[in-house]
């Protein structure tokens, strides 16, 4: 399928926008899918937004680090959090206003912390969890609605959605509300043994968006799967972020199945591989890319020249 | 080993064979495997032809779709083997009028519908099946004989031989007279879980023709070995044809096998997939083929250096 | 869970039925899932039944041995069919009259011979096979539901549903009424590499009846999953029935997840194995299953205890 | 090997410690392995302890739960941390005064929630995060050294020490003291896809204790590794707690290689199984052991008859 | 099937022969696979045997241990050899006298040294290698016929025949006399990651004898297949002896071929296990080949039943 | 990483040195590996060198092919290892005469031949095997110290370190001075099933030279482990060397690991397979290394973006 083929600015945040659209350009990207970090969109200014971590139940400095001032303010968390819900909306109008169709980003998540699921985590308290992720988000969807724009959610640990049941749960809690819903991502599925391919058929309603970003697992019986508090790069973890086409994704598989469901929208190339220069490899990221979209199928199933010919 | 390698045309069968013929030398094929279908191949105006299905037990329309009129009749049963075993041995002839020495084609099955087991099956309905499969093939390899043509099975669910143990009977069921022999198309080992490289060695004197087929498992706990009558392409079927190069079959191996027992036959790339167009794959396809293709061995054995060199 | 742990007597329909009551007794089962051959159940005596096979497309000697003569009559295949409509639903009467809510059975196929999917196979021919499995059962379903009984089908190759979307697709032909559900037998998931703790989960409000049948794979790349023609116990086989235990039917899981659906019913060992005497491994059966069913959950969680104590 | 098979209390903490006693005198352990819930331990009275999560990060509902009064307090953290802290080093005192020479238990973590790496975590977080376990763990350890008990961590997700590499850098930052081991419970290695029996041998120096409990992969592409926060006991879970012997664990091996590295300690039973009740099970799990410490090696190697023999 | 268990007792040479008669038959065993050290059997005073190494190559310390006196001399290795086949005869003829009708041992191997290919291993080198294993057991054969015994040889790494190629080889080198069949003991099948069912089907007609011997595969990664120089026992090595029914071998699908190519001689428990007690579990063994042999195929099929009932 | 690729120049020796040079530095390899055979590199005319099997146990045939006649002299065992000695130590002489710090080879092994472990061999065979080592080596590395040249091992069955273990044994019976450290070669790990990316990070101090050399694994049940003394080219042996890319070595995740260890010699193409011409494929290989070495990490980690950019 010809579809356009995007690269997520995130990784390139350091440049100024201008460089990254001349070197995108000059790869043969088709276009950006824009960052909201650097220079690369300012909402405020464009009357806009951020994607990330509006509701994110313990703030740091971690956060800090990937906020602008105006929504970390004193860095007290729920003060934080109405600052970035509203950005949020702002995100929804700017997009609008630009005639960007789709928005992705992450929910935050009240109970991520309680994924070791000790001590014992009372079924109410995840409860509350699901029922805080719809209160939050239902008025940010609101807007989105009133302004004919798509959220899509990434499923990631950390989140309110990471994994298959905890996504079709998310959507439950918001009623299945069209304005939500997914940015397929299949590197967070590698390492959680998640089937990415079954995926994209059972929410085939729901994929809005698809970042084309791999990974791959190093398990050897001492690396583990939850990556040891090591850094990227570091050939100690059980799994890491590696250029596509470099890991363990079914790559084909999933775009015989963006097809088959019919997906439309484009692939945004988010490239990651702390073992590799972000300048060699991108090009040819989009040279493997390119190689997917040529399967297509045909206006005629291949038997039909069977039934045909006699 | 510099292999010719063909194309099949019974995919391309709703365009004229001129225009298959065309495509086929631009894309830098050697030459045809002609399928009699459409206006490929005509044996009775050649004095000629049909390598498909003369003995199936049942015919139903699905037989009527790829069946000439003149063998179809009125589709009674008897009649149409009757009809089609004739046709066949003129096949022979005309293969060998053109110089051609090997046809390729199914060998229909009086058994295969008795594949799941239930009925029970008494032991001498098989015994009969492998019995008409002789009785019926034995008058047309006569005259394969007589003409010094030899004829190529394609192992094959639906016919005699689809597995190891059955090519092994049904070749006893013949004596193993030398005019019949096979027809290698690993697609169909591959969700049978048969070793195609191992299937190569036993039968290593039989291997008469190499059809480059592909096929792909799509195993997730609810597709299934067995298809679910789901059309090819339907993205829950449990294996599909794909294009050459794309799915599970080891052609490497293959390849080395076909080197280790001396096959020197033609390799004919039959394209199915009902996921891509076939225009713009079969070139890829010849690709794969001709990359394989280099791997020959060489003269002398790579460690005779060790020994000359003291 | 203590459910009733009863023997399915088809493979014991040589004995007298009191001598299988007998044998069953003693060994501790806890009652008989009985079959309709032999003098086990006589649907006209009883005003009754047949379990098996009334719209098969093809009849043929097969069926001849395990019809009585009265189905059979001139064995004429739309005649069978007609005859066997009227003895199932004479069958839910006479199961009605004795007080059984569930009867077992097979539905037939009028299209399980095109599984190999060659020659080409329309679509149609596959929508019509679903149709006319609903225009056969909908009458018989109707004389189920008058007289409260429910039909459970055993998912298996040569039936309308053989696995995940074929049955699937047969349960939305009939419009999912409730007179037709399932009859689960891991046996025949096992070759086709279906996960059978799924599919329970998936159709979880269809699990009318639990066969436990065990099957084992024996696959060594010469061994295929089609059987290739050979008798149960040759072992040239790539799959064969054996004694419950012996197999790889993850049998612990489907007891669990059985627990987990609610599945309060009976557990019907269906005792198969070429390669053992039934009267030395049907015991051992039983006491395997009396082993599954001590695993049922306590009335408090596990971790109840941490919450409570502090 | 003739050991100690003990139970772990902590699963029994609703039962009256007398009650738990004499069930497990029943069942035939030869001892408790006490935890400090409920009336089964407490440290004030004996002079005692809290065996879990001092130093939790942030503290929650869920450990009010788990935590008596005098340490609760007022909820405040860091209040709770240092109380905690002190209640540790009364837990050495009053084991010295016991006689019990090894206390286990769990260490905190304060960076256990950036376990997922974003947003992104600097190098100096993580180092941090090890700092704090030694500043807080080296006044506690200096207690066990005095009163000559040793400290035995329980490597598990969200303490400081949860995986192989997590565990080694652990023990450097604490200078590999020896108060410092480990409790070894590999039913939280089974879901990480780590070797247990590779740890045993590379930590065979710092195995204090033994925990038998197990787990059980239950992965089908939806179901992932990180629990969706679904309850134990639900069939959706990627992993699940079950009763020793049915679940992933190779225990062989485990005890092949406990008996190679020279450990002489007990073994503790600790019970955990969401579908099964403990009363059921907890014997079954004493047999299994029991049979498992009978592999012990012999006195002399069994090929010494091959040289004493000539 | 009721075979006969025995014991091997090479491995309790160390005991006096009344002793282990005393200890099998306390266990339950139907007799013993008696070794030629110690006290056991001597063939010079019954007019005897030797069942191990006639023919190594290179003879050295390691075989002064196995051999006695009379055998090793002056241990100059041709000696050695010639000897050592004298007494193999020898071994036939007391064989014959005692109404044993198969003799159990090694062949040697002058070629075993060349496996791993390094220095370059001429092609003549290996044929000279399967030459002088054919003269030297020709002449040992032709007093087994004469006395009417047969010699079933154990495939074993350091012999002529190791795997199946070696085997198929050997058998060819002496033109597969009937005199030499094989042991088949699948311990050593393991490790080398050959397919033990399937060598039973393909070498029915030569398995002269059975020996139940067990070893397990510990791979990690680090530990290799070859053993790194370990002694029995050490938990780095890749693969190790263990008591029967603890490792890797699939014996019920052993079983059930024995069963299916009419094996029905005697089932020999060899039982070595560095890390166990023989005392302990030789019993143990016992019951689990007991076990065993109750699979054995019914007198009639089990679907018989259907065909009988209609 | 922009390393050196060089190409071993072993497989060639029958050409003459000139020939070799022309036809690598025509395919745009960066140097060579010097074989010391043929014309490539003589160690008495430049003050020379021999890499392989100074201190084989048993010398024969094999070896006579691969020494110059100065060094096999007679052929008596003895005096051919202390020839070699010699030759070694002029080998490190030479190397520093011409500015090479690495010299690569063998080491030879006196208990290679017991890898089998029957007969039984005691544990101090084996010590004095690796004693023997010691004693050999001590001297020869002495002469490397002496003029500031390295010895790399290759790891290699038939050598004193052969797999991991023994690796690990070989450091320590030489008290892991610096002059010898190791040739990784992954080709043997392979087939033993060792982790070739681990062995890489624990010997990461000692890895002084790489060659890239491949094989692959054909297991089938039949094909063995261990060669079957079969020839390279047989497809019944169960691995064999494949040109570089067309095997089983996980090639991308070494080159990773290089890369996270910091080596940074040079990367040299030891090109052997039996079924291609070396002509053919030796260009391809050094395409697949170039492409590898394009895989070296960035100044600053990937995630620096996202820091720099708030």
């Amino acid at each position: 399928m010809s579809r356009p083929v995007t690269l997520f600015t995130g990784q390139w945040a350091d440049l100024p926008l201008e460089e990254v659209c001349r070197l995108a350009s000059d790869w043969g990207y088709d276009g950006l899918e824009l960052a909201c970090w650097g220079d690369h969109f300012d909402v405020q200014r464009a009357l806009t937004d951020d994607t990330y971590l509006p509701s994110l139940r313990a703030t740091d400095e971690r956060h800090r680090g990937i906020l602008p001032d105006r929504i970390w303010g004193d860095g007290e968390p729920e003060g934080v959090r109405r600052r970035a819900a509203e950005e949020i909306k702002d995100t929804a109008r700017a997009a609008a206003a630009l005639g960007v169709d789709t928005v992705v980003g992450f929910t935050g998540s009240s109970i991520w912390h309680t994924v070791a699921m000790f001590p014992p985590v009372p079924p109410e308290m995840i409860e509350r969890g699901f029922a805080d992720f719809a209160e939050r988000w239902n008025p940010i969807l609101d807007v989105f609605d009133e302004v004919g724009v798509r959220y899509a959610h990434e499923v990631h640990p950390s989140e309110i959605a990471y994994d298959y049941w905890t996504t079709q749960r998310a959507l439950e809690a918001i009623g299945h509300r069209p304005a939500f819903g997914l940015n397929f991502d299949p590197s967070h599925f590698v390492w959680q043994d998640l089937d990415p391919v079954g995926f994209l058929y059972d929410f085939r309603d729901r994929i809005y968006h698809v970042d084309c970003k791999e990974s791959v697992k190093q398990l050897n019986g001492r690396n583990g799967r939850l990556g040891s508090h090591l850094p990227w790069g570091d050939p100690r973890r059980g799994w890491d972020f590696v250029s596509t086409g470099h890991g363990n994704v079914p790559w084909e598989a999933c775009f015989r199945m963006l097809n088959s469901i019919g997906y439309e929208g484009p692939i945004s190339v988010e490239w990651e591989d702390a073992g590799m220069d972000r300048l060699v490899d991108a090009p040819a990221a989009l040279a493997l890319v390119r190689e997917l979209t040529r399967i297509e199928p045909p206006a005629a199933s291949f038997d039909a020249a069977f039934r045909q010919s006699s």
